[in-house]
């Protein structure tokens, strides 16, 4: 018996391994088309990273900037605006068959608009991404603590928006960062709409819809408490019901910046067929 | 202090790091016996991979295939009669001291087999497997609607099995495979005998048993919902009382295929002393 | 596009990848000053490995021994002893400004610690460690079994202490380790002083502190069975409220001497800033 390094990438051989062996290269990929929806304190520059990754490895991909968010001045805005707002993205451009990713927020935008456009998509894919159940509100799903602060930052806003203070974002969505990519990432951070996020949905629809679902979870995102009647997997990835489940190592925001290959063959490996 | 890469085996040096320190290498491994125990829609070549990597280390396997699977034609069979296929291969061969695994539905098997031959055994492990409660069946560990699936899927049998359809096998068997791994693998699924999923077993015995356990349960594993009162572990690892843990990336099916090296280095610190 | 292999150490590029490229090199650290605390069945030296990384990096390290533990031959000591000798340790040295780190027991030390000298704390860092409601004891937070486990072996004892059992070491304590690398850990376990781990603390005052907290959970780590309404993490890890989360791939001793580069690792992770 040989002793010596795992091969790390795929563990499968020892180290180093006979890079000329087919068997470690990986496989071509499916060629797909994304439609890849942010969430909360971010915009469709929230996914520059992944979007390049995907697209060099030969995927059409699409970034639809929503309502309230990014260059919108207008931040008086409805949970059914941000959903038209994705809709007619995908109607104008004509997509169809494409893969429906939705981000934390993003949940519940892809919750609305597979409602309206099923037909048209292929897969929904949730990632570290609210799946309310039929009329609840995002705030529904906070602990107690943490909906108490979102109210009285809701209160404290003069135009009635949310902006999230640098140690909540350090805490709960850029966990994993160096404090220098923390502030850098802060830096795109801006008020979010706060009414969205207490709107109750009606969502009997989308659970009467039968596409091909995915949950991408990852293990170090804490921006939900992951337990206790809390979370992102598997408190809200059960209300799927069948569905393919993917996990990885990341946080809430961070590898969206820092590990992007990761990130889009993880996001990759819940769209495929 | 030097800069640059962790090296990935151990995380203990710079890469690349010094191949000649002894640290890095793998320890020589105990010699064992492994008896490796299938689950559903499986039959004993489903450890092919995983066998060959422990004989190649240096260790005794065996992979019993139990009535109603493989190359027995009868598929009407009862749980009683799957545990004495087991223990009969066990005694036939007269094997002594071995490492009893069983993987999923292989759980409740060994939980029998344990009852009937605990002399001979060393340890039992559980990899992603159900153990039981005393009176329960298998469904009884599932949830509502994938209990119903099952019965309409029996119900709509001739002869009284349970054919697993491709999607249900892609989302809760094999979620980490590509497409063409996953319809490889299909390749081996057969109609499954229902009866012994829907047997409530007696396992007073076994909870009287006292010998080492371990649970070995992989993170991406989908094929019940991991938590909300359900899944592999904690919830049915705690029933083991004190055993030891082992947790791994991977899910249900894919790894016996496409990383047997891990899967075997997993099972075997499962089952080492 | 390139085929070939990841490159593990950032999944950021193909295998072998430009190990000029400064993407991939670690980022050099915040220099901060740790103070480490041990838990049960363990004594400063359990840090070795730790604190001679941290220090390689730059950081100051200070490893407490405590009443009833290591050199202290007096085995009758209480919570409130334990406490005081942290915290006197810190006043002697006059230590500001540091990350208090509490392994296992040492989470509920650092609890006590935190409520006397707040000032001199910049984060509390709670590694697979007990962070307990006001007025529990340590073994509150036991399921039924492991309990009475431990109230035998404190009954059966002379000088009311506990050792620990081989056995259940090995499983609860080091599940990932060789045997070899097992024993070699039990030589340093002696009998704890059973009294702390019985006595309710009063921690009102720890509740109404405000200063940053971070929780490191290792997955493998099976001291307490994770889930089902025990565990650390999320079971006692939501009960910091707003708080820093990592995860790594380890048990509750075996990576202080089997991998100090990690743990190290993620001790800074969760420390920083």
């Amino acid at each position: 018996m040989p002793r010596g390094y795992y091969c790390p990438p795929c563990y499968e051989g020892w180290w180093p391994c006979n890079e000329s062996d087919e068997r470690y290269f990986l496989p071509a990929q499916q060629r797909l088309t994304f439609v890849l929806v942010h969430g909360s304190w971010a915009d469709a520059h929230f996914w520059d990273g992944v979007a390049a990754v995907l697209r060099s490895r030969g995927h059409a991909v699409y970034t639809p900037e929503y309502a309230g968010h990014g260059k919108d001045p207008n931040k008086n805005v409805t949970h059914a605006m941000i959903t038209k707002s994705v809709v007619d993205f995908i109607t104008k451009l004509n997509l169809r068959n494409f893969v429906l990713v939705g981000h934390s927020f993003g949940g519940t935008v892809i919750q609305k608009v597979a409602e309206q456009v099923p037909d048209r998509i292929k897969r929904l894919v949730f990632w570290d991404a609210f799946v309310l159940k039929d009329g609840e509100s995002v705030v529904d799903e906070f602990p107690a603590q943490m909906r108490q602060s979102f109210e009285q930052l809701r209160a404290s806003s003069m135009d009635d928006t949310i902006m999230l203070p640098f140690p909540l974002f350090r805490d709960f969505f850029v966990n994993t960062a160096t404090l220098d990519e923390a502030k850098q990432m802060y830096l795109s951070v801006t008020p979010e709409p706060a009414k969205p996020l207490f709107e109750k949905l009606d969502l009997k629809a989308f659970y009467a819809l039968s596409m091909p679902k995915s949950y991408l979870y990852f293990y170090q995102d804490n921006a939900l408490p992951q337990g206790e009647g809390f979370g992102w997997h598997p408190h809200m990835s059960i209300r799927l019901g069948q569905s393919r489940l993917i996990v990885g190592d990341g946080d809430h925001f961070t590898d969206s910046r820092t590990r992007p290959v990761m990130l889009a063959q993880k996001i990759y490996e819940a769209g495929r067929d």
